[in-house]
């Protein structure tokens, strides 16, 4: 399927020109093409914050874009580079588990190794293939070249292992991305909040532990709280949120990543 | 009026999949526009900054764009969301002050309140309109929709106050701006200047108060005084600026928005 | 030439307005082009940084892209704003030593000075020639004017001294890039490390001295050593770079530009 939009998702900043010479390669190889920019401030080589960050966006995407993916510590040892197709998306990405959140919302529908000499620049370097492999594959899939002559077929994409909320008397989740705002989104999903006979509006409140503190302030939205107020929501992506209203709740907890998250029933007649 | 230009402002950064969610329900809607980040860097929730840099960039686009601007601490909260005709150009926006200065400069032609359903996406968020609802209706613009059909017209979009300079004997206002070279803008125009008969050229010599610090070199521009040196200039904005010669005058002078800048006159006689 | 295709590189940041009254004042004179970001993150007034990010990336763009840079201490003082051809490619930008890296790779085929009052924003300021003369540059030529209309030809673009590494027993140079991995580039050459005969596969291994650390590790690519450890390889522009696996040899070494770097020939039988 030819395209003329192909989207950018790297840790490569932009002070440096590594960005800026994969745009050039697309553009040499696929001069029609529009370049969108998702992110060039993935955290150097966090596969996991790259994963979370994907799950966030390409859902929203038409299936014409072609998702150059580039997060990439393993660059030149033996991990595979694949051309991915996930649900309606498609990705070019390193086979290092970028894609482990998407696959659990989308089925795979077919991958490929990325080998053919034919889409690759004629000189390949040991540590850009950001450069060298993934923009001209890309560049080349624009084009409608068959995917499935890039390379082999891949069944067994790699996964990263994805922190399970463990769910009892308490629900026992973490933190799992930390956002720009310093709001906390957690494994917990609302479902899960909701299996677990919490309700607000019955009086069923979840109260939130996390980094000794203890949150029973729930909200629909930031703005319901006092400035300052530390609140638990379901964030836009469906998952408990815990936000300091116009603050940054990861500096006021000290929390991030892998920060362990309680939450628990209390009863309002408690005196809350 | 049909567009193929969406430009995108945001305080999200690019770090968190925020920005890449409204670029893929724009392209989902209206997969022909060409979308043009301007900023995703405007500090976190901060009004001003994002009315200080809209001043500073809608003049110069065509009538033909469609700005989206998403800083929106009252996300989810009784705040309207919309879309505005404020001279030739076409914003939306929360109706929270970001167009305050754009205001001053241009007549509000039309303002529609963004309600109708038919232009959103099918579930709507509590902490997310950019994506669920300010992409969506900018894409439906785009496409050529007529906005009366957004919602019922508003006639009073919210304005921030803007501090004012006081005009005496010395002009007294306030640094309003600090860009991403430190220097410091005020909001002191070119013009308040002249009519306190402020005129280097007749030895009239303006002399600025900040910080404690008194700076009598006016220059036209950076490279006419030394590395280093703290002059003033009228910012290419139109403005009293203090900037330091390839330095930050913001870090040197510990100031920032809301320090307090004193003009008064001195006579090169006085032994300058 | 016509083109659709302008790219920006600058040290603005994008939390002030410049570099999107930029893309509006580019759009307004040619409706049709694309803008496409390369980085406006190189570091304050850091001409070299710039040079260095250009000889990176420009040369795998298409020739028919317009590349406008603005890193400009200068601004508004006597230096020239000057429209390129260098090699296939066409910069525009302040006559500063920008293109210095490229002028070494490709030859000057003909450059103007950027005069002509009809190519410019009817006012000019003082400190924003980016707005007022470069992006309106731009935007002509990528309507096809004829460069040869925007002044008088230049002959003689300024250039930086740039630093040589000094060969004898041992091979001295210097780093000259710090990428956004905290990844060091220097100015020596593969080519160089293969002149002094150093060899790693027949045992004449190069030993690199740096920061007062001894770096014999020589890998192709960063997978091959452990986390945490210090390496020698070939960049990806082809220049010996030290690194550190999955973290910062920029910020281990307390290392940056202009940081000397010694390598030496160290025969493996002394028990390395």
């Amino acid at each position: 399927m030819h395209s003329d939009l192909i989207t950018l998702t790297t840790d490569f900043g932009t002070a440096s020109p590594y960005v800026a010479a994969m745009k050039g390669v697309i553009l040499s190889i696929a001069p029609h093409v529009r370049i969108l920019d998702l992110s060039h401030d993935i955290p150097a080589q966090d596969i996991w914050h790259g994963a979370f960050f994907l799950a966030g966006c390409v859902p929203y995407f038409p299936p014409e874009a072609v998702h150059v993916v580039v997060v990439d510590p393993g660059v030149g040892t033996e991990r595979r580079l694949l051309y991915t197709e996930i649900g309606p998306h498609r990705l070019i990405l390193p086979d290092n588990g970028l894609a482990t959140l998407l696959l659990r919302r989308f089925p795979l529908r077919r991958a490929f190794q990325i080998l053919e000499p034919r889409y690759r620049l004629p000189v390949v370097s040991n540590t850009f293939h950001g450069r060298d492999i993934l923009g001209p594959a890309a560049a080349h899939v624009a084009l409608g070249i068959e995917p499935a002559h890039l390379g082999p077929q891949v069944h067994d994409p790699y996964r990263l292992p994805v922190p399970e909320p463990q769910v009892g008397e308490t629900i026992r989740g973490k933190v799992i991305f930390v956002d720009g705002f310093g709001n906390l989104i957690t494994n917990i999903e609302q479902s899960l909040l909701e299996q677990a006979g919490m309700d607000p509006k019955a009086g069923r409140v979840p109260v939130v532990l996390i980094a000794a503190r203890r949150i029973a302030r729930w909200v629909r939205t930031y703005g319901e709280a006092k400035p300052g107020e530390l609140v638990a929501l379901i964030s836009s992506s469906g998952y408990l949120e815990i936000a300091e209203v116009q603050g940054s709740a990861a500096r006021t907890l000290s929390a991030g990543r892998g920060t362990p998250v309680e939450v628990s029933l209390e009863n309002r007649t408690n005196g809350i």
